[in-house]
């Protein structure tokens, strides 16, 4: 493997092709239109055009990055995350070519791709799954029988249903018919089909992430977990490693299950398998994510491991060079993903250009992006502008170094969600572990951020300390107030 | 300690301040009128300027440090490194003051301060010392005997010398007559004074240093090695840790001694034992050094301690919180200095305005700088722009990394070291770890760099490349040649 085309662009694109040029292999960009002067296009050894700015002229068409790869002589695809990294009919189009996809073989793909052929694998092992009926019910007596088996508080949902319609509910057996009614009658009047579902309903679930590795040689591990519960409009906002909750049996538990579940597809190169976590700290298989994730980076930090470098050498046939006993958490590591999206608007996307844009440095603090003072974040593509990641011994460390990262990032031109970050990470149910998915929801309420407050009377204490500071007779000149805060930002963060 | 004031600027200044702020400590920076503008002044809670640009007017006058104490209502100082850093008499004016001087007493800078006192107070216990005379002789056959003793190769140096005048290297017995008479008429004429030691000459000298760290409890570890011996003019450019070179026997005994050294003087707080390691791999105690050293960082990225916060506990009071079973070395990480030097011109000083500053990113990248876009590096202070640290699971990783993070450093309007890590980074001396402190005197020749060539080769092959795919009727539009370049940097590193 002596040139890897990444079909891909932003953080990611960038992330990959450091680990190859670390490796001493060749990058090819490919970019749409819109992304001409894109620091992807800058950083590959070469870089072609593959069309227009929609991702289904450009950056989706298989056809046009194989042409890329036949052109530029690569001999590799990395397909990152999003856009083709999870369509089996592109890989197999790239390993017909005769070209390297650095990924997983297409069945699995497939079969992970399907919710139900995936718990289908899964069961070959004992996997536990949410509790609940396996095919959808109409009758209100076996439907309750159900219901007492799997144990309340359960939810009920329409076979047919989406966006919430025909869901509902029940704490307690007593109020099942009549809730079973609703849901039925809500399903039958959007769907044209009553029938329903019967599952346990997880109040307070957590979303805990197994990231696993296999080679080509039949070897499995498992890189422990990633916790991701903190999400808005159910996408991860700030992620983890390790939980704040696991303990060290229910990791192992949870990790041997993710094992098997890559397992039971023949598993190659980089996954994810991902749980819900109870309040009991029981835990049921959600899906498997056949791609390097977004917050792979928390993984690396606390491993040590380069999982794109794993991946390249996976996929020239390479074994793992550990075994799972090798292998050790080392401190803690927190990923805060900066998005071009207001926090006080509903977190809607906020695009333009980046005014200011400076990074953070420092010890314990990585920064994966895409971008550059003066550049466009572009409307086509998601909003992501880079992801923050800090490290640190300790959680309260890792969550430190945060709140002091996001101080020091200087971004204007575009709202982000990095005063959300300082929120997330200055909130207690945050810094003592007890919260779930529904963080969000509960506790962010933008208008009456608490830390804005704070920082109005630090700012009217520093005031204070200059006028003292400023009646003295000596020679020692006090800085103006202004420089008293770094760049004036403090006031935003 | 809820202020501290930080003696010091550039990037050791922001460097504290960061892990002050993490601790939830403010800030006081002192500035020179040269840095005003200095980003150690924007990044502190408050700065106060204490004088002229020239040190000994300002960074140096440790009574402007004291009022600007007084002023700020500090209740620590942070010397940093150089400057006050290791000035006993600062440190007693600091303490009686009613100060928190974050470092050791006075009483261990000073015996640590004067090698002959440094050496008493280390052979209370078994530290080996460079074999030689401990007093000056006169007599030829005196000496004679006691290059015998000491054993061939040997030094003879002025009792009165400096500046290599009156030294000798002598290989062997039957040369010692001559170059003894030769070595007392040159001392004789230059000092008036003949008389010489006797030492063992080590031909291929390795620089390791132990870090350790002592509380006020009288609990002392060490933090493992550092190995410094790539120097230009004996100063340091790039160090690593852990060394290539030593086995886990020596590094215990060595490190044993080091804590044996700090012991001696009841060292508290952060501080460095230096030996010199000979081709047999045995080692002899240099000196110790009491303050925080420019390449601590490589030792943070290995342990996972903060050293700025362990410095800040250990002055609270607080013992150690892990013992020496409880340490362990993980990964491998190398500092270059990146200083306004021109390496091609006798590494002279290139100050001047930083044009183009953008610092790489990435995982396993850390940049510790005092400078931005746009600033003067000032003539009147170290020339040192930044410390670039980069960790890797293994040697060969960090080096690779540290390669793939000069090419990505972009710095124009001055020379810099950048070239000249990357050189060390590419040679086969220094990748094997088969080097010494003579390194740059033997291999760097930037006339004829090598990897200059390399890269003139490689860019015409990317251009041949660009013809080729020029000719192509696709609608792939492969990116201008000039864009194959990291910003046409390529050249350059």
């Amino acid at each position: 493997m002596k040139k890897i085309l990444i079909a891909n662009r932003g953080e990611i694109a960038l992330r990959i092709m450091r680990s190859a040029k670390e490796m001493g292999i060749a990058t090819v960009a490919v970019y749409s239109e819109a992304d001409r002067t894109a620091l992807h296009v800058q950083y590959a050894d070469e870089a072609f055009c593959i069309g227009p700015a929609a991702s289904n002229q450009s950056y989706l068409v298989g056809e046009k990055i194989i042409e890329a790869c036949k052109r530029s002589g690569a001999d590799a695809v990395h397909p990152g995350y999003g856009f083709l990294s999870e369509n089996a009919a592109f890989a197999r189009q790239v390993v017909a070519a005769g070209i390297t996809f650095i990924g997983p073989t297409p069945e699995a793909m497939e079969i992970m791709g399907n919710k139900l052929s995936a718990k289908a694998a899964a069961l070959k092992y004992d996997i536990p799954m949410v509790p609940g009926t396996e095919e959808a019910i109409t009758d209100v007596e076996e439907a309750k029988q159900r219901a007492v088996e799997v144990g309340f508080p359960i939810l009920i949902k329409a076979a047919a249903g989406g966006g919430g319609k025909g869901m509902r509910i029940v704490n307690n057996v007593e109020d099942f018919t009549e809730q079973m009614g609703l849901a039925v009658s809500e399903a039958t009047s959007a769907f044209g089909d009553g029938s329903v579902f019967i599952e346990r309903y997880v109040s307070s679930p957590r979303h805990i992430e197994i990231q696993v590795l296999g080679d080509t040689h039949g070897n499995i591990v498992h890189l422990f977990e990633r916790e991701c519960s903190i999400q808005r409009r159910h996408q991860k906002v700030v992620e983890e490693a390790p939980s704040s909750v696991l303990t060290p049996e229910i990791r192992e538990r949870m990790g041997k299950c993710a094992v098997d579940v890559a397992r039971s597809v023949n598993y190659v190169g980089a996954g994810t398998v991902e749980f819900i976590l109870d309040e009991n700290l029981d835990f049921f298989f959600l899906e498997m994510n056949t791609r390097l994730q977004v917050e792979h980076p928390v993984t690396e930090m606390i491993t040590g491991l380069d999982l794109v470098k794993e991946q390249i050498k996976i996929a020239r046939g390479a074994s793992l060079t550990y075994k799972q006993a090798d292998l050790k958490i080392n401190g803690h590591a927190i990923e805060l993903r900066v998005y071009a999206e207001d926090p006080e608007n509903n977190f809607l996307p906020d695009i333009g250009t980046l005014a200011t844009y400076k990074t953070p440095k420092g010890s314990g603090v990585r920064v994966d992006d895409g971008f550059e003072q003066g550049m466009d974040i572009p409307i086509y593509y998601d909003p992501m502008i880079a992801k923050l990641i800090t490290f640190g011994a300790t959680r309260a460390e890792a969550i430190d170094r945060m709140v002091r990262a996001i101080a020091e990032y200087e971004i204007t031109g575009i709202q982000t969600t990095l005063s959300f970050g300082r929120f997330v990470m200055l909130h207690d149910a945050f810094r003592s572990g007890h919260f779930d998915t529904h963080f969000v929801g509960k506790y962010y309420k933008p208008g009456i951020d608490k830390s804005e407050d704070e920082t109005e009377a630090m700012i009217a204490a520093l005031v204070a300390i200059n006028k003292l500071n400023n009646k003295g007779g000596s020679d020692l000149q006090p800085q103006s107030g202004s420089t008293n805060n770094w760049r004036q930002n403090r006031i935003k963060y």
